[in-house]
């Protein structure tokens, strides 16, 4: 095998009341990759269409991620990386860690190395630091695995694939405004209630209960957040229009994806989750700002070879 | 039927990440009471054995919480009570609770009445307001429908039993101070780190899981309480030690029951848990504090008619 191509998906983080720990993965929307065998040692990112990033390997989140797997199991063959970018950077789905997520299972496809997909993770981690300034890998761990993720432990890489009940659909709006995660993080209080903390750990613990039992009602109930969404929706146009125009089209709830500004909404079933497509048009199109939407299920796979 | 026996089971509330929302049911040690047909009307505890407790209606948590029932569902028929108290007021092990629970049930039981178990806890809960200032399920769920409990919200009593991995059994050591439940919240810091949030939904979350998967390693790892062990610890002698000693002994978790002064610790079968009922007795035994010990399997049913 000298070439392969894949699908890197984007990935919804901070799942209502799972902030910092709960992710999904998307299927609609992912990046592309080809990864070469090439004669000339060494990893090298020779094409990126769709966004305006860095090719070099040390300022490149693929790039980085890359490294530091070749790093820890080296080579004599050369590696030549083309990017084909469909997330777009900071939109809050997951667009560096999907990079990230994509050149690290991408290079070890390649070279037809047995290691698991969980096992990849910290490498993919070294290249979302250079994204974030933190490791975080509430994106990187569903786009790697697929599905609902929980990162239990981060240090220890304790993080347990979740079952996803079949008849979830996510609706995403992206509002195209700049937000910086880095801000987003600063906006966030570092105090939190008690009161807050007993209703976050209750939904959390329904929610999880929820996926398990295929229980949409229950699933229902348990998304909210008590802890970041205040804050954070300060930074997102018309946010709780939004929301509420989700939950009123049916939603099951809805949520700030990621740091912002996208904003998912979990729907039962295809027809709810147009209609909660079309509440967001509705909506935003009143404002002038430019924006993309996205219908998805849930990827149960998470990165996945394409040829 | 004119008079029904009665067992109403202990309990463990705020089960380590899940202060005021998780409790689990047990099954060696619960109060007996006695609930028989009179025909003078109206509701009168009789006699009570094992504790000194009043035995005037609107002074006892089983007599109010009757009451409430009642008052609900009135009835021509009189009634009388018998309570006997094993379970030790102040123990932490669901005391009051049980009381409520057994008289509502009990009565409800005597009446032939269809009502479900969970359309029983809102009055059990009033009793339960007598004994703590404050209506919390989190020792009337368990006690009432068995096994682990969520509640996910009180208000609209969004109430879940969650499955329980059969080769769980409970170690509990009870030492005999004095410890109001009054004085054991008032110890608590109102505001939480926000990365201590993150860690106690993260475990929460992997409890649940752990417990829907039965991966008791899961549990396991996911077994700590970040909000208030620290603050609480203060008031029960020698506890790091006693926990210390329980994980030792292989323990899955160890933590303080309710507010404590009884400590809990999860282990996987029996052998395990009776090592750690030795492991705490040989700590205790060194202070000059009475105490029980307890061995006891999760009660999956609650309270239960004996006769």
């Amino acid at each position: 095998m000298d070439s392969i191509k894949i699908f890197s998906p984007s990935s919804v983080a901070n799942l209502s009341c799972g902030f910092d720990v709960l992710g999904l993965c998307l299927d609609t929307i992912g990046d592309e990759m080809i990864i070469k065998k090439s004669k000339k040692p060494g990893v090298r990112i020779i094409k990126i269409e769709g966004e305006n990033l860095p090719l070099s390997i040390e300022k490149n989140v693929a790039g980085v991620a890359a490294k530091s797997y070749l790093n820890k199991f080296p080579t004599e063959i050369g590696i030549e990386i083309e990017i084909y970018k469909k997330i777009k950077a900071g939109s809050g789905i997951g667009s560096s860690a999907a990079s990230a997520v994509g050149a690290v299972f991408g290079i070890n496809e390649l070279l037809e190395r047995d290691i698991k997909k969980i096992d990849l993770i910290p490498f993919a981690l070294e290249g979302e630091k250079l994204a974030s300034g933190e490791a975080h890998a509430d994106n990187i761990a569903p786009a790697m695995l697929g599905g609902f993720t929980l990162i239990r432990d981060l240090k220890s890489l304790d993080i347990i694939k979740l079952p996803s009940p079949s008849e979830l659909v996510v609706t995403i709006i992206h509002p195209k405004i700049e937000l910086k995660t880095s801000h987003a993080r600063a906006i966030l209080k570092t105090q939190v209630p008690l009161k807050n903390v007993v209703k976050q750990t209750a939904n959390i613990a329904g929610l999880i209960s929820g996926l398990y039992s295929n229980d949409y009602n229950l699933i229902s109930r348990s998304l909210n957040d008590e802890i970041v969404e205040k804050e954070r929706s300060l930074l997102i146009p018309k946010y709780y229009s939004l929301k509420n125009s989700a939950l009123e089209a049916g939603a099951l709830g809805c949520g700030i994806s990621g740091s912002g500004p996208s904003i998912f909404a979990l729907s039962r079933g295809y027809i709810i989750a147009k209609e909660v497509a079309n509440s967001f048009k509705n909506i935003i199109s009143k404002l002038n700002i430019d924006f993309d939407i996205y219908i998805s299920k849930i990827n149960s796979k998470g990165v996945r070879k394409l040829t």
